[in-house]
């Protein structure tokens, strides 16, 4: 079994150098690591198709071993994107809240980078290189853990990303990657709070619940998104139809895709059957309150797609092209709602009332609180933040797209001139 | 025993109702606060006085004791320091980060409260006070678990400041006392993940170390601080005595107090036997490594308060009158000793070179690294930063002094015009 205090120490020490690197060398580093995955195309699909086919042994489903595999023109997609993010600024060494004391110390506080990050992620081979560069990129060290159905895609990955540190002159052990499929290093991976400064997830419900459980180490939870957008009595009803649509069926298998739609009673009648219409053209479920149900039988909408919402279709993130749908009597009744069930991703209201969206910006308690705009704009690009490496639904140091900026903390400075405390 | 859940529904209801509760009445029930703390000055100082005679039965140290112990004067001392925090400006509501996307979005970030803190402490009845009225001006719930040597304490105090919050108008639960000295309500109260965003230990490291290991909630954790102060080869020699003394001496059981001193052995022999001579003055106990102590004895300083240092005597938290001395080879050698046995709370260098500066600040992984300035200042109120909850050591949202702004998030708020993802 892997020795994972020594893993720990070897990123530790790895990121006290990585301090000392300037970008220049961070973005040879990632030229070098595109460059050796299109140099080691063949090895790594290799590796990848080994997975794939003990992945269908096992009796994956063709939707996981889809997401697992490797072609060459992902490979090369996967390459750009590293290209893309040396592209992206510095996110180390800002100055910011600078200040003189009455005393006379100077003070500021300054943007580095957290130290060693641990990445806990699933059969996404993709995941391993997409996080390796925005750690490498923002200056810190990485270890990776993928699931194990992809442990020979990352045990390639992981020598190839190596191999490119290494002839870019830096630390290979900036990256680490767990390719051995043994479930007890990811707990102590998650217990290693000597060397590891925060872990992030990526995956499902599953696998947070895990590293919350497990970690003594800060988790950064996010990614489940159970989505509202509530149809406000004051909304403009031409928007209703395209931004739930949009927020439904762009792509339904995504976090800040729709799941529950409110509508307030004074509008259900003249909007919900032409969103249901809208809908239903697009093979979109609708699984309705008792009164949504009656408002489009009364509308004349008799489809088998139109069925009675059962008590867990509030507070499910679908994923799929399914939408629950309730009539409320208010606001307020909407941010009972929304407060019972919301996983804290992205909610939105529709509305031309400025009270009413400034009451609903106040109260719901998410990452994303929209206006007058689809759910699916909470993400890295959209919010033209540059590449994320996950989205957080918890509320210490980022809510929302992390990208990476949202990779380092601050140090405090303080220069004196002899200072002493009276 | 108490239904945990309970008290975090509680709590989590309060705290969306905080949210919409105007500063002036968070003000005015922070007056009552005080007022009421005087009101029951009596009842207080009795069940206080209840604890004090278990503590004294069960053997309690004299300085235990001393620090559980509330008088007329510290409850008045306390109350003041509530209508302190009164006056400070509130932290919620600034928007920043504003920006219009390329589409027509409008964006901004908006500081929130997180909604509810829960607070592990010591045997300290004044945190109570303390914490709470940090929570409430910041518009967060608070839950709050003292130690069992205070219960008494802290039943009244939890009965006295519910009291005061019902007759402000705001909701009691915002603030809730767990008197109960089960410990296990403590470990459910740090897996209360659905309920609680964020658990701030006050405390020893063995309450930091409990809270990491059971928590499934983050935890800030903080407080212990094993400082140092780095003697460079450039250093202005007349800030040294000053500066190592006032570090030392001024308040040595506080986590910002110097721990280990560092030497450069270039101006070891020229700094060292004026620092030990006034060190000891002051009653502090020496413990050198061989060179330091060669030094010493070769400038005629003899005294049973100089002894070597034993191998613990790096990375101890002395929290008393005591400082251990190494002379080091180069600047290198310093920050491969903090790098080692730093717990990344507050580090100085005494120079004049800016380049040796410069790598110190950029190598130091500490919350606050300070130039030609005493350890002494890392302190919420030294930095202007008002009143402290805890100084945090480790790396995700706040690093140092924790105070009002840092007792809040922020959400992402975009408003559109009917826009949807292309």
């Amino acid at each position: 079994m892997l020795d994972m205090e020594q893993i720990g120490l070897q990123a530790r020490t790895a990121s006290r150098v990585l301090i000392q690197v300037s970008m220049d060398q961070k973005n040879r580093a990632l030229d070098t690591i595109a460059d050796v995955l299109l140099a080691y195309t063949d090895a790594i699909l290799q590796a990848n198709e080994k997975d794939i086919e003990e992945g269908r042994v096992a009796g994956l489903s063709d939707a996981l071993l889809d997401r697992m595999l490797l072609t060459k023109s992902r490979l090369a997609h996967i390459a750009e994107d590293v290209r893309n993010v040396m592209q992206l600024p510095d996110p180390t060494g800002e100055v910011y809240d600078a200040t003189i004391l009455p005393n006379g110390l100077h003070m500021h506080k300054r943007r580095t980078p957290f130290g060693v990050i641990g990445v806990v992620y699933e059969a996404r081979p993709n995941v391993t290189v997409d996080v390796a560069t925005l750690c490498l990129k923002s200056g810190n060290a990485a270890i990776l853990r993928g699931g194990k159905e992809i442990k020979h895609s990352c045990a390639i990955l992981g020598t190839v990303l190596q191999e490119a540190l290494q002839s870019a002159g830096v630390p290979s052990h900036a990256i680490q990657v767990i390719d051995d499929p043994d479930r007890a290093l990811v707990e102590k991976l998650l217990r290693l709070d000597t060397y590891v400064d925060v872990i992030i997830p990526r995956g499902g419900a599953g696998l947070h619940q895990f590293c919350r459980e497990h970690a003594t180490i800060p988790v950064i939870t996010g990614g489940i998104g159970v989505c509202h957008i509530y149809v406000d009595q004051a909304a403009d009803l031409n928007m209703v139809v395209p931004i739930v649509h949009n927020a439904k069926v762009q792509r339904p298998s995504v976090c800040n895709a729709l799941d529950t739609l409110l509508v307030h009673r004074a509008v259900a009648a003249t909007t919900l059957p032409a969103v249901a219409e809208e809908l239903l053209i697009s093979d979109v479920e609708l699984r309705g309150d008792e009164e949504s149900l009656a408002l489009l039988q009364a509308a004349g909408i008799h489809n088998k797609h139109v069925v009675p919402a059962q008590a867990d279709d509030f507070g499910t993130e679908f994923l799929a092209l399914v939408l629950s749908i309730r009539v409320v009597d208010s606001l307020e009744m909407a941010l009972e709602h929304i407060a019972q069930y919301s996983t804290g991703h992205s909610e939105a209201i529709l509305t031309k009332d400025r009270e009413s969206a400034e009451m609903f910006v106040r109260s719901v308690d998410s990452s994303v609180v929209l206006v007058n705009a689809s759910t699916r704009f909470n993400d890295g690009a959209q919010m033209g933040m540059g590449a994320e490496i996950a989205i957080s639904t918890q509320k210490l140091h980022v809510r929302g797209p992390m990208a990476l900026r949202e990779l380092t903390t601050y140090k405090w400075v303080i220069e004196g001139n002899g200072h002493v405390r009276p």
